[in-house]
């Protein structure tokens, strides 16, 4: 499998992230891996939900979607089949929980922050790019709030590793990941802890060997993200 | 009442278009009305809705969407909540009969286009917005598609005008909106012919004189989005 | 294009309206317009939506329904198909906007009136019908209410007027409609007042001349139907 | 329980009928069981449900729905909720199965009769109106259609009886209803066979004695409504 | 017919109830009627519907759902489908009517016992074998609670009788049931005070004579059920 | 902390797989893990899914629910609220994948078999135990069928583990579960091939060596599941 503009097995696509993108809301940005490009806006809001009342913590929940035609062939608009995929449901649980670990809750007393990731342009990796890219648009909302700057804990970022033919590649494109017998999603903090691992057999199992191999690529590729996105904030 | 920027009651906001802006979709455009940035897409099928089939004729359908944080306040997500609102369904279905006017429907035999115009940031006149938008997207599918050249018609554009205090000031920004006595929206070829007038008394009625003179400025206002469109697509 | 019994293009067709006709409701009216009968009723409730409370005024609202052969080809029932069509929706916000003008709302303080328009048979202009029936139930249950009379603002009436070859017709039913090259309505007050425009090019785009046409012939309608509503609540 | 207008406690309240009340529908009716009023109309068209396909038979099925004001508190548009109760559904499945026993399915080949029970007005016995009202619109549709005649096979009727302090009470009204011990719906033929039978102890548990009384009282109602319908088709 | 297994035209299939199958509920029966399985479990919370509050009295409501396989052919899962049928609702809506004729709801003050009944396997008489259960399940948790035990009144027990041919058959399994002419639903307490009766012609009408010999055979066969839910809870 | 019954951290709770347990399904299982007990039925179907037709193969799917009172706490009923939840979504598409790779598709051709996983009572590990019974279900399906055998791949379980203090906790109740800080779910093959691995940080980011840990407790857990299915299916 060459790779398009001779990316290499290891190597992230060219990463961009645009901060401030949205004038309404508290934090925001469009983050771009490659042609996969979400915007991420970060809403914070004066109340938390009924079961955290009392808790003395905030929350942060968060909400996916895509553009109709920001696939190869236009899909239909989830507001107008009156519901939400699976998938959908599953990408932006998965959001809520990563971005969750990225801040102390108890520093965001009686707030909800909302993440919302809109993908205009899908080529592969929204999750991961959405996760990335809400982490810095989070960070952004709460430094430009008065709130306690306590609740910044850690920068979280997420990459996609596939397996083909036994070689791991790092941040797969659409085409990659429809060819790949293995996908993986990791998300980590900035210190290297994961937070969420999800890999998935598409085609055979995988060994614990290749696990291995995947998560080492993975935490490369983090790093890279989390410079860019400390860049981007600084 | 004092326009921002020094703005007259007859001038425009700031107009942008950009071409192009989805590497997937067979026409799109990115429209800014000032800060109302609409992303608008046109996506090319080969079939008919069922009641049209025989007709020797094509079709264009439109649908709408607002991300949550276009807005001041966070809106909920329409695919969230199960449903899209009655204004929704409103501006689609007023976006799809304009955007029909165009064309000619007899040149796109067995096609359907399907525009989406999706708010990414919104400060009023986003249905306006959309339809001048849309019209650029669709004029642009159907130059790179091979079909017949014909189905090209002619410019379509859309403005707001609203009434306060018995002037007319021409394409509302959001407070405007919000302000104003009176809201109309006016749908207009290039040669003048109306598509659609939409006028709305918010607070009291208005009257045939008041209705002209909002028409006058309307023209004037759209014949500048067409002079946009044309050079934005030559 | 004849008219049906050698109606003349600024005639309305006959007009009927029976007060009282539900038992329940504070107010009620069957309207005919030719063969398209609506029933229109207005409930009194004694509390405001949420977002109304503190505002020291009262509401209206309405909705708007079809009986599923009220229709040449029986529709199915919404209420089974689990949701309003954009068609309905559209068409009973229309409604509540125009019902507002003829209220003062501050004289209907925390209370909401609920207009509800029921088309029991369709012919053509069912949403212009609904505007004037609702007016005279809306009317009669502020009238049967001991809440302020000064609630009553001005008798609201609507009409619908096409464009065929150029010639205005006033009040279309169901053929003439299908066969129109344009489609108006308009909402004004007894003092021909405009509350609501909204003009449609389905076939080709009409001009500002035309337009005037058409709006002179559906004030003249607008006087006709309003000394009907008159007539009857006197 | 002295009862409205000196009625007898075996006593049907005054019943009307008025055929043809819709100018669409093939047949169609307004029952009046007292203040309790129906519009039925029955749509015939050319298919039968996927599952009878090929069965050489034809299909009768039915809904139910009430208008919003239609009861003395404004209830809920099921439209706008966006689903049917329970109780609307298991009124409209009664209908369905009381009229497919008033006609020969075989006679009706290919063809589907909608049957549409609208209450326009309610005050007790909406399903049994309903049902009593349907038959005669279902009749005066295959008359009017140049189908086989002997599709009509027997009228069918139906009515509600309560008990209320061991005494049975024919054709209960709103204000009886609600407290009567025990409601029986029955529905039968003209010839006196029963179709359905459905009671319920609303307060205490009833016997094989009281039910006797009822089933006798049930079926002279029953009888006096066949009259109705007889008159009303002849 | 001859029956499986040489099952008299009077006699029940052969009935178990296992007490206490679900460990986190009040009270919790399985039941079996032949091959059909109902898991049943009573729920109790501290709370009553809103329209309740202040009535001094307790309240009790159920809910029925079938496996998808719990039949012969797969059925589609309604928690997928997004709505209940009619047919599940109407049997909800009897099962609890039926449950509150066991109980003294004022002995349950600020009460709600939830009734669940799931089919585990269908053959036959789900709705009779659910209602039979679920009254064992409810008086359990009645028991094990510390509430009022004056709130248990009188066992309440189900039974379907079909007619074929002129002879009621008792108990009808799927086979049965499809094939009857009638198909009788008949709920008593155990004293033989008729709760609920339900008779449905499927194929021609029934008479008088008929209905009694069906409810005859029914409260023997419920006879029977009671015996079997006194010994399982004593 | 000590685990209830004096179970090691790497010891499974007691696993009982009852073969058959529904007469109509092709193949079904209970499988309990403890208390978490779970009805698998898989049901085949003579078609695949529209967009597999002409491939040549089969396909598996999938769907999960649990019943209202199968938690500590009634929930509501999915089919009730008229939606599933993600968290279903999610779980059911999980077991989808596995069972997926338990079976050579093209074996399967022009069938679809059903997965359905019920859960009667829940206590932790509900998603591993459906896997872990599903599969047994399957198998027993296709061995029923006369479908080709080598349709049987390779037997897929799955086990849940946690991280508590550091240490791995091998198969969560719902307690542990609960007061972990890290949940991973692993679905392995009988061979040791990994299928699906999901791990969350619920409290903290967790380490490599801990996942490796986690994952070598894992892989013990599955080995001791075969080995049950196995001995229930020969």
């Amino acid at each position: 499998m060459t790779r398009k503009n001779n990316r290499k097995t290891n190597e992230m696509r060219s990463i961009e992230i645009e901060l401030g993108v949205n004038k309404h809301a508290e934090g925001s940005a469009l983050i771009k891996f490659g042609d996969t490009h979400v915007i991420c806006t970060a809403s914070i809001e004066n109340h938390v939900p009924r079961w955290m009342r009392g808790s003395n913590e905030g929350w942060i929940t968060a909400e996916y979607g895509m553009l109709p035609r920001s696939t190869h062939e236009r899909m239909n608009r989830e507001a107008a089949r009156g519901k939400q995929s699976g998938r959908t449901m599953e990408i932006q649980r998965l959001i809520g929980r990563s971005l969750r670990q990225a801040v102390n809750l108890k520093y965001l007393k009686d707030k909800t922050i909302n993440i919302d990731c809109d993908v205009i342009q899908a080529d592969g990796g929204t999750r991961t790019a959405s996760i990335s890219g809400a982490c810095v648009a989070l960070f952004e909302a709460i430094k430009n709030s008065h709130d306690d700057q306590r609740a910044i804990k850690e920068y979280v970022a997420a990459v996609s590793i596939g397996l083909k033919d036994g070689t791991p590649f790092l941040d797969l494109d659409y085409d990659e990941d429809s060819d790949a017998d293995t996908d993986l999603n990791v998300v980590m903090t900035e210190n290297g802890g994961i937070i969420e691992i999800q890999g998935t057999a598409e085609k055979n199992p995988f060994t614990k060997d290749q696990l291995d191999e995947m998560i080492m690529s993975a935490s490369n590729g983090i790093a890279d993200i989390v410079s860019f996105q400390k860049s981007c904030l600084s």
